[in-house]
């Protein structure tokens, strides 16, 4: 089918590959021999269970992990678990570190405060408008578990290398960066993803947790509010956005078959992001926000030389197919959102847009 | 285009009117002249807010309600409201009735028991396996609110009164007969449906809550179960679940521009019902469980004469095109559930059906 599409540098909801899009298309009347649409099958059918099942066993192979790592599909998205994550894991005697990298970073720390959690921002890079990722600081040996925010899409910044907390389990909200190069899941006792960025569309909530976490769980915790209620019933204590968990499936069997895995998938994110990011190196007129060290694979976060041109900018790469560059509401400036779904094309003419744009406006 | 499509009796995720899907497949790739995906555009994008906008103008017209309730689009099932409903309303110095008329209600009644909130439960039908809808008992006259199940889409039975509860607000799960017939929505402080049985997909909660409730909201919530959070915020605290928005939009579209409103869908579901108990009526071989006075509009319940003929009705019944005959797998027998979107024909199908089979098999 030939439709006229943009290229999409949304932040999220973003862009999913083309070929997942065509995938939902084909079966939104009709689910493979179903005779029904994907939309209206039974989430306790053995053909929803093999969707679920298929993107719990891709969720394991592409991370390399094994029994004792569940892969839970909820609701609510990142900002549920920034309550849950406390409430599951911080009864009266534990305490927890939060690393402040963030818009994000932040509203996960007031919801530990919500509950009068005992917790410690153990490091901030606020005094800098989050423009870096915080190095040499020092941890609460005795924690229960150290939170990241591994990729700041707001401000640009990811963690190049993850901290070393010693034998303290990391939590990590991957929502947007999740999958985009092969990681050490050992260090993690948790981490959780906001599908709609990186993995699939808005709607549903991806968490990895390690079994060892759940004996941390205190009892008498409202069901749904309970990471146990989810492992017992594969994510199916109640009915699970299943349209949603299919487009993940999607998404995941395009990064296994298509791309060929995560290893793949970073040497891909990185040619996209130094291809951005030489742009702005080789130029005076756009200027990247975030510390180079810090810089974000994911969303490339710049400047003009004043609000004019940025304005003028966002309109006239809409005109030329370029969307979803405007830099978030609280920041402004521009953003480019670079996810695994974004394609090397895209970026390229994205580019070659910034140089005309540079050329004609200096 | 042609699409092999069979009757579908699914109690939920259910059948969806097929326009709505025919609409929904034209916007995978583009959405209307955004040229990207219905589910890559931003819930920013004043695209989107086109779209929640017009959901909640057409719920307030269908339901006839002012400015003084709050329609949002939430997470997490009728079981989060399950949680969020004592967590929200039934402060030290409060208690409320529970009505309990199944698995459903049972449900939401453990939630309020977990947090250790004062609540009686009013009436039952628990003794004869909720078969029927509880008459003549007495409220709490000083209650916060009572809460009913409208429609039992387990057992098959359904409010066919509201009961009179004097000045006391009704707070329901109506997940699965929200917009079946007209209400009065002046009796209620709170309804709350999880779509994807009558009104859309999977994935998504609506939650129609009066003004006047949300004084009775204590401060210290966690931010994502406080509901003021959502109504200040028009269900865009955090990224809302945008496609399944989008679709419970389309099934409002049709529910008002091609049924004709809530009025109309009333005289085409009590046309679907009577057709369908009029079957067993005439019959000794089908058995209705549920009593006459409550029988429900949407979820059709019925025995055979043995669990064996059961099994060779919905496997012979498959075969004919008519699919999720078979009922909840706690209680067993057969359950056709005839929601808004399965048509008049599918039940007439249905019913020549029944009939077919008994003959061979009397």
């Amino acid at each position: 089918m030939d439709v006229n599409r943009i290229c999409n540098f949304n932040a999220g909801p973003a862009a999913l590959p083309e070929p997942v899009l065509q995938e939902l298309q084909a079966n939104i009347l009709s689910f493979q021999t179903c005779c029904m649409s994907i939309l209206e099958i039974s989430h306790r059918s053995s053909d929803f269970d093999a969707v679920i099942n298929d993107a719990v066993a891709r969720t394991k192979r592409l991370l390399g992990i094994g029994e004792d790592y569940h892969v839970l599909f909820l609701q609510g998205g990142a900002s549920l678990q920034f309550a849950m994550i406390p409430m599951n894991f911080l009864t009266e005697d534990r305490k927890a570190d939060y690393i402040n990298t963030g818009t994000w970073s932040t509203k996960a720390i007031k919801e530990a405060e919500i509950q009068k959690k005992n917790f410690t921002v153990a490091a901030s890079s606020e005094d800098r408008n989050f423009a870096y990722i915080p190095k040499n600081f020092s941890f609460t040996p005795d924690a229960t578990y150290v939170h990241i925010t591994s990729n700041n899409t707001i401000k640009g910044t990811q963690w190049a290398k993850l901290p070393d907390t010693g034998s303290v389990p990391l939590v990590a909200d991957m929502s947007s960066d999740f999958m985009c190069r092969p990681i050490d899941m050992s260090r993690f006792g948790m981490i959780y993803v906001g599908a709609q960025k990186n993995i699939g569309p808005a709607g549903v909530c991806m968490v990895v947790v390690r079994d060892d976490m759940l004996k941390l769980i205190p009892d008498g915790l409202p069901t749904m509010l309970d990471y146990r209620t989810h492992v017992e019933k594969n994510s199916m204590y109640n009915t699970p956005p299943c349209f949603a968990i299919y487009t993940v499936q999607l998404v995941l069997k395009w990064l296994e078959e298509t791309i060929g895995g995560l290893g793949e998938m970073e040497k891909i994110n990185l040619k996209k992001a130094d291809t951005l990011y030489s742009a702005f190196d080789e130029s005076n007129f756009y200027n990247g926000t975030a510390d180079r060290d810090s810089r974000s694979l994911m969303n490339v976060t710049f400047r003009l030389p004043d609000e004019d041109l940025e304005k003028r900018f966002i309109a006239e790469a809409a005109q030329n197919g370029l969307g979803g560059l405007k830099g978030h509401r609280s920041v402004g400036g521009c953003r480019a959102s670079i996810y695994n779904a974004t394609t090397v094309e895209s970026v390229e003419k994205l580019v070659s847009f910034m140089k005309d744009f540079e050329k004609k406006n200096q």
